[in-house]
């Protein structure tokens, strides 16, 4: 160590050389890895020492060891063969974004404490908005993840019923006896859920709609289950609709999700988490159509957007709605501005806050709305070419339809015939299609069907993998 | 734009030394800026385009802009001379441990999605346990922040409420039909109600205990609360301690606050978010005596460690409550991995995590404990000097005891006379003080006195810069 108390500028600047090289590398090969680690629970572990050391070690020590520890134990998210989940790769510029960000270290708890943090995020968050066509009385914020989104969504819809005392009283000493319910379909994310049992609002207090035979909600459902849950004393106060569900990508068809909330006087929460991103094309703009009436949405450019995780674009049509749920000012945290500028912990759970809208900054210049609307498209063209694949082939079938990134499919092979067959066949297709580490699918259930998915918005995903993949999995099914 | 539909690999590393570089010379020259941005709300706003950019811009034009536009705007927490609010400032190794954390771009949902990242952070987490002398029973997870720390504390102390149905009846429909209750001290921090507003308790679920003349919870005034509470019909169920206070570092009596909570049968959640690392050196552990019986227990690296946020270190002897009071596996996320290996998103609100614990990995190596050690050492040595100084004033006037890094003060100069007089020059002198940009300290009121802190606890603060924030605040109140 230096005698400079951190490491010293000419150190950082070596190291920082060694580890941009090591990732320029990292990126360039990324191939040659398996996309999915092939170890089991503890191996890790293992190879670290039990307790932290008391000296200095070098970071030419430190560097060998993400070679020698780390990398034998990564699920290459950046990985073309990736298609597992949804997944998120990270561009080169929003990697630098990050260092960036990571060097500031600032805290944009409050205007002054970060003014360009605030102000940068107040501007970003106004290009996406424009980029995926919300009208300008949506104002935008950045969390975490999808989770949070969902969490402050729903917290705003509980905030906002009508004479409610939640926010002071607590939801046992509210005056309204009544029990909160809200609606999702049967396949919102569990978020839903998980916002609504951290909320107080319980696992019973959501409801789950019946979907079609596309899985999208259906909406005489949702307004029958309004009427019956009424009549039995339950107080509806929300629904979450969903664009592009995580299993199937399915679209719920939220302009008459919007008229129903609009005669029952529920909040619409929106959840677009990975669906979003595809609402920067314009012919992909009439996912998000009744989303301009949503009081409440979301989605995340660290999905399908190549920002490094996190970013999740929350926006509202009611930011004062939002600060009166959540804002609490503590003498030390009032400034002079207080007036004058937004403080972003007034306006969600986190006090602290990372400078993220930089990767924002960063992608969208570097890439240009069109430059990011091509590599969009093209994952698009290349989902409508393995479903065309699938049509033709008769061992493959769809599951599901295919309307953004992801083919839900099974294989149907002439020799097995019943559905637990069709189930356990599938089930194992997966494993052997993943054995190698070559290749990461995962699976969803869909009507009970033991369904495999292939997700394709991986930055570094071409038509190359993508026949590959194919390729592989008709290999498997033998 | 390359072909490459990314940043290609000879790109990133061009711009990647070219941002090393600009980093390693903030960091050489960051006293050449000034602390404080000096600013108006709303003037970068006006430097950024409303729209974004169709077409791709250079990383040049972008790096460009940092100067321009971000730079102007920059608080900079880094700086020797922040010693506002409790600050947080980047080590060297922290930052490129981000930076390979962004470019993994993983996401530590469950064990398969990043085997590596999933069990460095137990790993790291055991090492942290251990620096600051927590027992083995207790298990340990990365949240983002102290918010979402706190906010899992008393979500698990909710759920530890005996017989409750909270997580699926919701709060209004539990058969318990006694309201929840709360305590922590006058002084403990805004995010423990704001968790009690999020999780649905409600800001009167939270009972302020009184503090004694050191700003310490008062014990018995607690046990009283507790009793009159029972009586009036509250269910008490949470003990919320703070270890370092955020207005003077003042720490609460956890070992008495544990016996009343065996006697009461409470849970006890400790918040030592800036304090917790300074335990780290034996000399210091006892600010965490009576913490080994705390059911949860949080402090935040990214503080008073110096890795960059986001890094809040959650401890637990109950990680079967956290998995009992967060857990939700939808069908696409089951792996076969889940009866051998924790899934991370199991035990909080987020199912989304970022590789975090790489930070904690570079950092804990980098200095070694006692290099860590002689950094928080000499910040005491410090503190203590600003104190004896103070002491010896005719001036200057200690307002808390100076327990840690923070030195609580106030001017009373002679002709200054009353206690409104004294509170209105000392905002005076605080507005004074921070005028110039060149120095950025905060303020808190304690018994009604407006206070100015001093805090030292950043990574590049010397003797040098604290004789000389001496100095300027003399100089100011003239």
């Amino acid at each position: 160590m230096s005698n400079n108390v951190d490491m010293s500028p000419e150190e950082f600047r070596k190291y920082g050389y060694e580890l941009i090289d090591w990732i320029a590398d990292y990126f360039k090969n990324i191939e040659k890895f398996p996309v999915l680690a092939k170890i089991n629970p503890g191996d890790i572990k293992l190879k670290l020492p039990k307790s932290p050391p008391s000296n200095h070690e070098s970071m030419k020590e430190i560097f060998a060891d993400i070679d020698k520890i780390i990398m034998p134990g990564m699920t290459h998210w950046n990985h073309p063969k990736f298609m597992a989940y949804f997944n998120s790769t990270a561009s080169g510029p929003g990697v630098l974004a990050e260092l960036l960000s990571a060097a500031f270290n600032i805290n944009g708890m409050v205007w002054k404490s970060s003014p360009a943090s605030t102000e940068l995020e107040e501007v970003m968050m106004d290009w996406l908005r424009q980029m995926i066509g919300l009208p300008e009385n949506f104002w935008g914020i950045i969390y975490d993840g999808g989770s949070a989104s969902t969490l402050h969504g729903i917290a705003m819809a509980k905030e906002a019923v009508k004479g409610n005392q939640f926010r002071v009283k607590g939801m046992m000493g509210d005056k309204n006896g009544k029990k909160l319910r809200l609606y999702q379909s049967e396949h919102a994310h569990s978020s839903v859920e998980k916002a609504a049992l951290t909320l107080g609002i319980g696992v019973e207090g959501v409801r789950k709609i019946s979907v079609d035979y596309e899985f999208k909600m259906i909406p005489t459902e949702l307004k029958k289950a309004i009427d019956e849950d009424r009549k039995n004393g339950w107080l509806p106060f929300c629904v979450v609709g969903t664009v592009g569900t995580t299993s199937s990508t399915a679209i719920d068809p939220i302009p008459e999700i919007v008229k129903i909330c609009k005669e029952e006087n529920l909040w619409l929460h929106v959840d677009a988490a990975h669906a979003g991103s595809a609402a920067i094309l314009p012919e992909m703009r009439y996912i998000l159509n009744g989303c301009e009436e949503a009081d409440s949405f979301y989605f995340n450019p660290h999905k399908w957007m190549f920002v490094p995780i996190d970013v999740s674009a929350f926006f509202t049509r009611h930011p004062e709605i939002l600060k009166k749920t959540f804002s609490l000012t503590a003498e030390y945290l009032k400034t002079e501005h207080d007036t004058k500028a937004k403080n972003h912990m007034d306006y969600g759970l986190q006090l602290g806050r990372r400078f993220r809208s930089l990767k924002l900054w960063f992608l969208i210049r570097y890439f240009g709305v069109e430059g990011l609307q091509k590599i969009i498209r093209e994952h698009l063209r290349l989902t409508k070419l393995v479903e065309s694949w699938v049509n033709e082939s008769d061992i493959i079938e769809l599951i599901a339809p295919v309307n953004l990134s992801t083919i839900c499919f099974r294989a149907v092979p002439k020799h097995v015939q019943s559905e637990a067959e069709l189930n356990n066949f599938n089930e194992r297709l997966l494993e052997k299609i993943n054995e190698s580490g070559e290749f990461f699918l995962t699976h969803t259930k869909l009507n009970h069907k033991f369904t495999i998915r292939i997700v394709i918005s991986g930055l570094r995903t071409t038509e190359k993998h993508v026949k590959e993949v194919w390729e592989h999995v008709n290999k498997c099914i033998g």
